[in-house]
């Protein structure tokens, strides 16, 4: 794919914010500003969402800088004057970053991440920023229902071929992984994030041979240690009985087979009736692997049906987030030279100010409620959600391995009261304002009703 | 994004792609294969796919190759024989392609690729080939109606900051483009692709000043010949009264007001009062552009009401294909060593053996129905769609421009029939398999019946 070769994270960027870019520099307006991101409402069935793709992201802020072969380009549009592009082919950024770290739980409305900086530069990685962080949240989150769906089962990430591009491939196989999957078979992402990596046989191997059996009784050689069988591919019961064959002679050698796959049909149904014939048989330890079109719905109804299932796998759902393919995220900016500011566009209010998410838990360790309050707030009581990860352009710890990052979800989990996790849920959880900051929005939406609607 | 640097398109793939290569390696199983590409079914409310993401694959598979590093990772998993990897180091892509060219329109079941290959190489691109079509035909699919939907008005790609990552952002950009949008948002898209590029100022530009006139007159002495104000801020008829005065002040210096933009509430409604502003003020020519979580049933509910709307902003539900943000898109297998094969899993059987699409046109030069056969078929007066664009592992032609790509889909759409068009259709495009094709399907079936399921 050609642009690979060619990419150049300071154009991944709408055209406007080269073009407000630039006249804030005309106008000398170099002041600092605040540039907050959060995530406006829920998509139907969510309660909660991750907080994902940081990492990835603060190595990606900490390297901007203008190529000369951008600055050509953008040269080239003939928009742009000179003196601007020379402006620009010195900016590195140099702000302050205040975000939640990856495997975070948060809520509609909170700041996943606030940007302070010289209002050029907040400006110049809004695209970015949100580019980056927009598919992380969704897919960790996602992700994290079909691990509690799946009820303690292993779960791996099968998702690739259909993911929208190679990037979402990978940042799906990374979130996936963070929120306690096994794997992924994306072997890139094995390679890269150091994540396990899973899969044997598809449809076209069975096909490729004369006969089914002679597929197993092959694969079985090349793999003795690491069998896992595709038994849909003619008739899953014939398939589960050829399995069995495979299973004695793998014995034979001292081998045992691994499991099967299931990937068509009625799973709950066949999935019994295939356990049933390797318990017949005397082979309780033939794992049963499920997919096929499976998502945190599918694998509920699988488990209540009563389904004998040991592993999920989980492809295009979870891939594209098929349920939920965006979110109506967005990059605001909230203060200007000290000064807060907001739109009052119907249906789009943001909240003024620099602001802080504090957490209180209750005596059992389960979150209780969230403050939305401002930077300069405290509470004895409440967690400040957001950390200074980066001050004035410099990292301030070093970037967090995959490990630390799938510990803090496992323990953010545990604090997630359990009506929350349901994949269905029935209640919001709580997140009020403060008095500081519903004042303060107040008095900054009627000044400026005032000052400029016109009766 | 450190994977960026670390990307290898032969790792780009699902683990058993390698497990199975390894399998067929030790079998010596070397022998050509035919996989198939298509897409099964239709999302809800769509009647026609659009051919997309041919040309970057062709680079991508032209250039097979496993590089040392990649090597390096297979043999740490320990899964493979490192006398496998030595074969692997050599191994380039020599097969042929038979595909459907950038721009064609294209129907359920109908191959829009068919790989000839050595079996291990077939199997080997995969993931790749899927990953790279998917994306590109839901995009063009999902651009062709948006353009439909917008009625000849201009209309643009707005949706970077929230496609599912910079991949498809670069897609999205590219394949809106091809069915006839006129450009982009997306910079690094107008730098690799040539596209044209838009853009001129968010909220935040208007809110970093103290009132939204010394914005509007900010932004305008930077850019007097493109001036596009964005008029939603705080109040969408007090903006456009102020950007009547923005207009007058162009006026003196002989320039004109570009447009204005409307982000948000009823836009139908909003636009027809901003016009009269403009109009009552002599203002014809200001185009007006809407955005905001449009799509093509929005875009058409608003012209149906009246909007007055010359340009038009299509972001996130055009960027994820918001209704349909997967297809059921699947490669496979059917044909190894001259032997036709097929899978009989419930509800994904796929036509056996090489095939073509013939296409046959009325009189007036419309589509009338496809007839999907074998590619030993000939048909007097069907078009073959699937073309030989890369034989022996050498490209039979030049990449393609995107301007030629552009005119092809021009054309297709011509040559649509008009109920097929619709965002809504009421009807299926017919699609035939030829007494061939049947009477082979059924022939393998029923072997296959025979021989592989135990009564």
């Amino acid at each position: 794919m050609n642009f690979w070769k060619q990419h150049a994270p300071e154009l991944v960027t709408d055209l406007y914010e080269f073009t407000m870019a630039a006249s804030y520099w005309r106008e000398k307006m170099f002041e600092e500003a605040t540039f907050s991101l959060f995530v406006r409402d829920y998509p139907p069935r969510r309660a909660y969402f991750v907080a994902a793709g940081l990492e990835p992201l603060l190595e990606t802020l900490l390297d901007f800088r203008m190529s000369s072969s951008s600055l050509e380009y953008l040269e080239s549009t003939g928009i742009f004057p000179g003196e601007f592009l020379g402006y620009l082919e010195d900016l590195r950024f140099t702000g302050t970053v205040r975000a939640m770290p990856e495997g975070r739980i948060f809520f509609a409305d909170e700041p996943l991440l606030e940007i302070d900086a010289p209002i050029i530069q907040g400006q110049l990685v809004e695209t970015l920023v949100m580019n980056a962080l927009h598919l992380d949240v969704l897919a960790a989150s996602k992700a994290a229902r079909c691990v509690h769906a799946a009820g303690g089962r292993g779960i791996v990430d099968f998702s690739l071929r259909r993911t929208q591009g190679i990037d979402a491939g990978m940042k799906v196989a990374r979130c996936s992984y963070m929120t306690g999957f096994q794997g992924t078979s994306n072997v890139l992402a094995g390679k890269v994030y150091s994540i396990p990596v899973f899969g044997t046989m598809a449809h076209s191997y069975i096909t490729s041979f004369d006969h089914e059996m002679d597929a197993f009784s092959t694969y079985a050689r090349t793999f003795p240690d690491a069998t896992v069988l595709l038994i849909d591919t003619y008739d899953t019961l014939s398939g589960a009985e050829k399995a069995v064959e495979i299973a004695r002679r793998l014995e034979k050698q001292g081998k045992k087979l691994g499991g099967v796959r299931l990937d068509s049909g009625d799973l709950a149904d066949l999935s019994r009736k295939v356990r049933r014939i390797f318990r017949d048989a005397g082979l309780e330890d033939v794992k049963i692997l499920a997919s096929g079109g499976l998502d945190e719905y599918k694998v509920a109804d699988l488990l209540d049906a009563g389904a004998e299932i040991d592993l999920i796998a989980i492809g295009s759902k979870l891939g594209v987030s098929a349920d939920a393919p965006c979110l109506d995220m967005a990059y605001k900016l909230v203060e200007y030279k000290g000064r807060p500011v907001l739109k009052l566009s119907p249906g789009k209010r943001t909240w003024v100010g620099k602001k802080q998410v504090f957490r209180f838990h209750d005596k059992d360790g389960k979150m209780e409620r969230d403050i939305l309050g401002l930077d300069s707030e405290d509470y004895a009581e409440g967690k400040p959600l957001l950390e200074r990860v980066v001050v004035d352009g410099r990292l301030q710890r070093p970037l967090e391995s995959m490990e630390a990052v799938r510990r803090r979800f496992a323990r953010e989990w545990e604090s997630l009261p359990e009506p929350l996790r349901a994949i269905r849920p029935s209640c919001v959880y709580p997140v009020d304002a403060s008095l500081a900051l519903e004042k303060l929005e107040e008095t900054v939406a009627s000044e400026k009703e005032r000052e400029e609607i016109r009766s």
